[in-house]
């Protein structure tokens, strides 16, 4: 299959179907970027559904499809699994690679405003115009039928675009969430630095903020998040408890299950992928 | 719990059970080496049976553990799984880590005879007569139930190990074993550094030579192989059908299953590691 906008990287066979990593010229941020795409062994006979899974600080577009094993349940349920980069690589701005929280691999999955970052740092711009929209005018991927899902700044990005972008997105789950960035230490740097200092801009970017000011459920059928207990980053960045009242005061079903004994890593999510694969196979096929 | 040799680098919970990983002093490396251990969730009320992977070139006591998605079926079956690293580390020789096939991540699990990499280099006697004896001791692992498995230059491992120590491992299998390292450009550049240039003295550690030699089936319960048929290595390092010769020679039982598309690597693994831990567990549940 030739894609007039992606050029193929890498190919493997993988439970029946193809795990793939493309390279594409992309506009929206100015560089080329890196996306992986896992094809169940159902695309062949037309298009299927995706989950678009975000990744967390410091991560690519591998770090999902190597270590959280989702590509089994995706075969066996007739999902894709869209694995875009985490930020631009290679903008080259000063400091850009200095912190493992801000710039190269923390995107945060929103346009920049403030310069330097607001040139190549337009992650929802790029995944939702450009990315997402290439993806299903040239793979078997029904635009259709497309959930979103993410871990750590993944699960902010998820949570965050499927609001911001109503209809886009049919299901919606994380793990591990940033649920309230203008609260936690992570989020307040990346917002200051993307979005500058007036915090009056911020709220548009914060999960439960969002769904605070929701007036009806956005996900009638329900958001899946996972939270690991042992989950160092717990009780300072992530605040799955204000996603909690905020859900509450919309009217929004959530299930929100405590792990006790879990980490923040991929062992968490590798143990508890495939009850979200599940999900959204189960609210795409509607 | 406290184990007087090792030292406990990291835990994760998974599937119910933990992923761990241990530094310990060896005498027989006579460096600090590390390994990882997965125990289900059935290792808390006792000891459990276990399979032992090993990695292939380049590979670390992590890999297997990051890529593979192993710990899922063996959380259900109750298997520990234990990952050596692939060579010493640290030992600061000339030319260690020059050679991504040769030295540093390249053990070919065996004792080096020649200088300077017998000091170190004496894998095999480090893995049977030092870390599987101790983690037998000072883990919930049953020492009367361990299979072994494993990758490329670790099936090679495995298929030889297994042989040269009759009853040490109940169960054996491999995926894209070198499976003639005589005969092969891998197996001929480590034979040579490692054990020189005598070639007589190489046939104890190919497991086809090994195989052919047998006087009566090892694995009355068969050996269950995988090879991906789009694996670059195939034709000229792999050799299948030197050990499909060898094994119909000594009546030895071999499943070896050829993949159409699949490659070398870990998306190939993944995809058929369920099918190794099942072979591994019903063997030694016997």
């Amino acid at each position: 299959m030739q894609n007039p906008h992606f050029e193929l990287l890498s190919e493997h066979a993988c439970f029946g179907g193809v795990q793939r990593f493309y390279k594409h010229a992309s506009t929206e941020i100015g560089l080329p970027m890196r996306f992986g795409v896992y094809l169940p062994p159902q695309a062949s006979a037309g298009p299927v559904p995706a989950l678009v899974f975000l990744a967390g600080l410091t991560c690519t577009e591998e770090t999902f499809a190597f270590k959280a094993g989702a590509q089994r349940v995706a075969a066996e349920l007739g999902l894709a699994l869209i694995t875009p980069d985490t930020s631009p690589r290679g903008a080259g701005l000063a400091g850009e690679a200095e912190h493992w929280d801000f710039g190269v691999g923390a995107g945060f999955y929103l346009d920049a405003t403030q310069a330097p970052w607001s040139g190549h740092w337009r992650m929802e711009s790029y995944l939702i115009d450009e990315l997402l929209p290439q993806i299903t005018r040239e793979l078997p991927v029904d635009a259709a039928r497309m959930g979103i899902s993410g871990h750590s700044m993944g699960g902010h990005g998820a949570l965050t675009l499927a609001q911001r972008h109503p209809g886009m997105f049919k299901t919606l789950s994380a793990l591990a969430p940033i649920c309230a960035p203008t609260q936690c230490p992570w989020g307040k740097k990346a917002f200051t630095g993307y979005l500058g200092p007036d915090e009056s801009l911020w709220a548009a970017h914060d999960a439960s903020a969002l769904m605070a000011a929701q007036s009806a459920a956005p996900y009638p059928g329900g958001i899946l998040v996972d939270q690991g207990l042992a989950d160092k980053f717990l009780d300072e960045q992530l605040y799955p408890q204000a996603l909690e009242a905020a859900c509450a005061q919309a009217g929004q079903p959530l299930t929100l299950r405590r792990h006790a004994g879990y980490d923040h890593g991929y062992y968490f999510i590798s143990t508890f992928i495939e009850d979200h694969v599940r999900h959204h196979a189960a609210g795409l096929a509607g």
